[in-house]
């Protein structure tokens, strides 16, 4: 697997040198976290909801990041919006269903989204892609309920019936596009405690697909260069107060090989 | 008092062991606060302003938090239908005052609310519950003014008018419901030049009220352990920058033995 | 010009001792950001929004800060009613162009703000400046593009159009009223790795425009001050994730001899 951390890396050198622009319709909580991990990548945020400029926005942005995290009825409808300029630009689009399972207007929203355009990442937690995927779940809040299936067959599933990839965020990540099916056990626990980092994988997986192709690649490199920034954070940060700003740091810096040495992806 | 601190590290425990979901409708400028101040508790925040999924998030919601910090008259159409769906569950409602006296519409607007539901804690510092009690004074923006009353008797005038308990914050905090009265002396004055510690003090009442039932209790419960934290993120930390990571690093660690020894309350 | 630097101590400890209420209408991004530097400063902050307190706002602000950062068509119609109310009672307003050039609603927003009302000081970094002089620049999102033109004439050119002050940011900053030009060559690369360093520039530049009637004298101290503080934090902090803290840390310490030292400015 150690091409994995070489690609993973060699994406992050083409972000660094590419600077793509990585629009976000984003939630209200974190977006400075999701800006600042963009910009850390290397990338260019642009966070903009306003109808009349998702056209021209679409003209400069290498990918879209939608998130409904904080979603309003009106919100939603600048989303579908960029997302068919978007596609019509043929520019990947992530999909973070944040909140999927707490209540009707998420699933509903989701669900919209999902049937308004083409979503090339849908990105959530297992509890989270247990919903989308049409399984009866109990979401608690934002953060993760339990899961009355198995979280890789639900992941490769819904895959397959949306025609996209999936992103499911936990212990082990699982990405798939419904053929093909990563593990990736890297990060920490320590995550959980700290709101925004859902939100930023989400964005990070935008700005890891703005300059390549594969998108299940892109995915995959992605979680395992934000995950292994984030154990760097947890050496350096005393609790979940000081870790985000320190995996920014270490985001920042990331070498070849902190990502040859530190990846940890199974096939 | 000792028996105060016992008990505010017994709530703090069961707030690490229920995670109880604190439902927010705040304001945009200190949001990723008061829900990484929840989480760093160990409770689980959610933001959510939706006139559509009040009824679900109260569905799961442990106690709701309302701050009308940026308000406009849609938004507090969003709250008073949070606190209508929320009164009928039965669980806590902390409002926080946030600039009232500033504008004539914060005044409307935090009585218009007082008036549509049952708010079991009432927060701001003086001029604000000085503003609210229907006293003449002057708010300087959403920092504390002048008070030209006995900020104990407004206090506790208040909490017997609408029947409720009033935090009111200061260098020495006043929670009373009307016949009980605590003080509490902990808190450092650098936390008059950070943004969000109000915020976050709403926040970590609503937290506290979400497990017991005694509100009062609660929420001297909640400023003693948010302000110990504070006074060991003043020596921690090198200025108003780096204090409130600081603060959320020591609330996520403090121990029984920092809030016994810590708290400084009396009644 | 060891004078430039005892005057923008000066206004400094003035605003530590005014404590003037800004007023902001500005992005969702970096509102935290915002507030958080004119409190470090000493300043008293407000960010509102509300059409129906915009006036009561006027009223007790010193300046007014208007970012479009993320915009929206009603938005907008809010700054503007701000706008007006502020330019009756003669406070200073400072305009940050944040995206000009980026989407067709940027530059006609833009255009309708200044021929609403007088501002003090357009605040942008070169390719947002150029946009706003009625150049063809091209820009990259939020982050500058390439200018063709020469900077320093053109934002001379747009003080003079539209008489008032061009603070145009960069490696060096172009401040001027077009007749008076000053050169400033504080700051540090790092800072076009973090978001809210442009956006915190305009809300420092709003700050001590309102101790001063001199708005281009101002401008100029605020840039110093704020820029000397971003040279401290980066020799203090370990990349962009640490980097405002650590910032803020030192604008809150920064003294006399820092800034005359620190300063480096040219006309």
């Amino acid at each position: 697997m150690s091409q994995i951390g070489i690609n993973a890396f060699r994406l992050l050198e083409k972000i660094r040198k590419q600077k793509p622009v990585i629009h976000h319709l984003t939630n209200w909580v974190t977006i400075y976290d999701c800006a600042q991990v963009v910009k850390t990548l290397g990338g260019s945020p642009v966070m903009a909801h306003a109808l009349e400029e998702m056209e021209d926005m679409a003209g400069i942005a290498s990918a879209l990041v939608l998130n409904i995290g904080t979603l309003t009825v009106d919100f939603v409808e600048a989303m579908k919006k960029a997302l068919m300029v978007t596609n019509a630009r043929g520019i990947p689009v992530v999909l973070d269903v944040c909140g999927a399972g707490a209540t009707k207007l998420r699933d509903d929203k989701c669900f919209d989204i999902l049937d308004t355009g083409t979503i090339s990442v849908i990105k959530g937690n297992a509890s989270e892609i247990a919903r989308i995927s049409g399984l009866s779940v109990q979401t608690k809040g934002v953060d993760a309920g339990s899961v009355n299936a198995d979280a890789r067959a639900t992941a490769v599933s819904l895959a397959q019936a949306r025609r996209c990839t999936v992103a499911m965020t936990g212990e082990t990540d699982i990405v798939t596009d419904g053929k093909r099916v990563y593990c990736i056990k890297n990060g920490h626990s320590m995550m959980a405690n700290v709101v925004g980092t859902g939100c930023m994988a989400a964005s990070v997986i935008g700005t890891f697909a703005a300059v390549d192709e594969d998108v299940t690649v892109a995915a995959v490199a992605a979680l395992v260069c934000f995950e292994i920034a984030s154990e760097h954070a947890v050496q350096r940060s005393a609790g979940p107060g000081t870790f985000t700003a320190k995996m920014l740091d270490a985001l920042y810096d990331l070498t070849q090989d902190d990502v040859i040495k530190g990846q940890k992806v199974t096939t």
